[in-house]
C-alpha cells in the first residue's frame, strides 16, 4: 500500500499537476529568451575582440559537452572556432513557439578540415502521436570535408544522403530494418561497427531524431492539452485504451530503427544551448586561470564561487 | 600571455557584463516566483489529502538536502512533518525586492520532539561594504524541545541565546575572538568539539551568516551598481584602493569569528528552495516507485525520464 492508495488523489491528477508546472516553466524559458537577446548580443559584441574566446570556452566545457570532443575534433575546435551562438527562434522575437527549439551555429574560420565557415544546426520540439517521443528533432547537416580529413569518416555523408532520399521518396516514418534500402543497411552496419565515444563530435550534425512532422507534433500537443482540460473540469474519460503501445518482441527485422549516427544528440544540444552558451564567461574566465593568471590577480577583480576553503568570517561569494 | 591580456577588454569589462547577465537572471527569477505561486497554492491543496507527502520527499531528496539529516532527524520528519513551503516574501506579490530572499516554513503534527508546530526561518539575501560578502543572512530561530529531546544537544539554545544577548547589547557586527563572552567562548567550544557530519538538522534552524544589516546591504549594493554605472559611461576609475582588504595573518585571539552551528546554513536554504521545493512532485513520484509500485502501472500512467534504457525506436520521454 503505497501514501497515494490510501488518498482520493489519483497518479493523473499528480501528472497533470506536473505538466502545469513544466508549462509554466516554458513560459518562464520563453520570457527569459526575449529578455536575454540583447545580453547575449552585447557579450557576443565584446567577446568578438578576445581571441579564442570560443576555444577556451570549449576547453573548460562541462563534461556534457566535453565527452563527446575527440582529440582530432579539439585540434579544429581550438584552431578553428571563431564564433559560437544559440537561438530559441521560435520565441525569442516575442512569438508563442516553443522556447525550447534552437539554433546552434558554428562559425570557423578558414581551416585545413572543411571548406564551410559556417555550421547551423536547427532543432525543432517536437512530440509524436503515439505518445513515445517528446524532444529535440533535426535534419542532417553536410560539411564540405577537405580530401582526407572527413573526422566522421564517412558516417556524416551517409546520413545526409540517406536523408535526402528518404525526403525523395516520401519516407517520414518509422522504417522496419526489413525494408532498409541498401544504403541504409550499410549505414546501420557501419554504425554497429563504430564503438561509441569513439564518433567525432562533427557526427552531432548528422542527428535527426524520432521522425515526428511539424503537423504530427502539433495535433498530438493539441490532443494532450484538450484532455488535460477535460479532465480538470472532471470529464475525465478512461485512457486505458489510449495508453502507448508496446512494442512486441519479434523478429529483428520486423522492429522499426532509427539510423542515428549520433544518438545523444538531443542531450548535446541541451547541453550546449543551457550551460555551455549561458555560462560561457564563467568557462572562458576559468580557461584563464587554468591559463596561469596569478591567484592575486584574480582575488582583486572578482571573487570566485569556488574559493570555499577560505578562513571564517571572509566567506567569499559572488557579489 | 593568455587570451585576454592580448586585447582591449578588460577583465572589469567582463566581470560588469557577468553582473549584467546575473541581473537578468535574478528579474527571471522575480518574474517566475509570481507566476508559480498559484501553481504552489494549487499544489499544496492537491498534496494536503496525500498522507506523507513530505517526509516521502524528504526521503528522496538529492544529497544537498540529505546529507545534513541525520537518522534521528529522520524520524521526526518521516513521523510528524505536515507540510514545507518556500516563500519569495520579497518579490512573489510584485514586490521590487530580492527573489533570493526567501522564508521556509515547516509545519509539524504534534510529536515527541518539540512543542512547536511551525518551524519558519527567513533568510535575507545581502551584501556587505567590505566586499566580503554576498549571500543570504538569517536569524536563530528557536525550538521547543521537549525535556531530554533536544536533537541539536543544546547548541540551538545556545545559539539562540547569544543572538539575543547581541541584539540587547547592540553587537552587530564581526567580534574578536579575544572579545568573545564566556557564553559566545563556551558555544565556540562546543562547536569545535562537535564533528561536522555530526550535527542535527534542526541546527539549521540556528543559522545566522555574515553580520550585514538592511542598510548596510542597500548601501552597498547601491555603490557597486554606481561604480557599474560610471565604468559603462566609460567614466572609469581604477579601483585597486578599494579591493578588499586581505585578512592579516595574526594571532588567532585578534582574528574575528562568526559562531556558527550551522555553516552550510545558506547551501542548505538554497538546495531546499531551489531543487526540493519546486520539484517536490518529482521526489514523491520517486518515493512512490521505490515504495513498490509495478513498473507497469506506472508506464501506463507517466513516461519516466529514468527509462533511457528502451530499445530504439521506444525513445521515451516526458511528454
Amino acid at each position: 500500500m503505497t501514501a497515494i492508495e490510501e488518498t482520493n488523489v489519483t497518479y493523473e491528477q499528480l501528472a497533470d499537476l506536473e505538466q502545469d508546472f513544466e508549462d509554466a516553466e516554458l513560459e518562464i524559458t520563453r520570457q527569459q529568451a526575449v529578455l536575454m537577446k540583447p545580453l547575449y548580443e552585447k557579450r557576443a559584441k565584446t567577446v568578438a575582440d578576445i581571441p579564442n574566446f570560443w576555444p577556451l570556452v570549449f576547453e573548460q566545457s562541462p563534461p556534457e559537452v566535453d565527452s563527446y570532443i575527440q582529440p582530432s575534433d579539439s585540434a579544429v575546435i581550438s584552431t578553428s572556432l571563431k564564433a559560437l551562438s544559440v537561438s530559441r527562434f521560435e520565441v525569442e522575437d516575442g512569438g508563442k513557439g516553443d522556447p525550447r527549439s534552437v539554433v546552434i551555429k558554428f562559425e570557423f574560420n578558414e581551416n585545413e578540415y572543411f571548406e564551410n565557415t559556417v555550421l547551423e544546426k536547427k532543432f525543432w520540439q517536437r512530440q509524436s502521436k503515439d505518445g513515445r517521443f517528446s524532444g529535440l528533432v533535426s535534419e542532417p547537416v553536410a560539411i564540405k570535408w577537405k580530401p582526407g580529413k572527413d573526422l566522421t569518416e564517412g558516417l556524416l555523408d551517409q546520413a545526409v544522403a540517406i536523408y535526402e532520399q528518404d525526403k525523395k521518396s516520401g519516407r517520414t516514418g518509422l522504417v522496419k530494418v526489413k525494408d532498409f534500402t541498401p544504403e541504409q543497411k550499410a549505414l546501420q552496419k557501419k554504425i554497429q561497427a563504430t564503438g561509441m565515444g569513439g564518433v567525432s563530435f562533427f557526427a552531432f550534425f548528422g542527428y535527426r531524431g524520432y521522425p515526428v512532422s511539424e503537423e504530427e507534433s502539433r495535433l498530438a500537443v493539441e490532443k494532450d492539452k484538450e484532455e488535460r482540460r477535460l479532465r480538470a473540469e472532471g470529464k475525465s474519460k478512461n485512457d486505458d485504451d489510449e495508453a502507448p503501445e508496446l512494442v512486441e518482441e519479434g523478429d529483428e527485422d520486423d522492429e522499426e530503427e532509427i539510423l542515428e549516427i549520433f544518438p545523444d544528440g538531443e542531450e548535446l544540444a541541451v547541453a550546449i544551448s543551457e550551460d555551455l552558451w549561458p555560462s560561457a564567461l564563467k568557462y572562458f574566465t576559468q580557461a584563464q586561470e587554468v591559463d596561469g593568471i596569478s591567484e592575486m590577480d584574480f582575488e582583486e577583480l572578482e571573487d570566485d564561487e569556488d574559493e570555499e576553503d577560505e578562513e571564517p568570517p571572509a566567506k567569499k561569494q559572488k557579489a
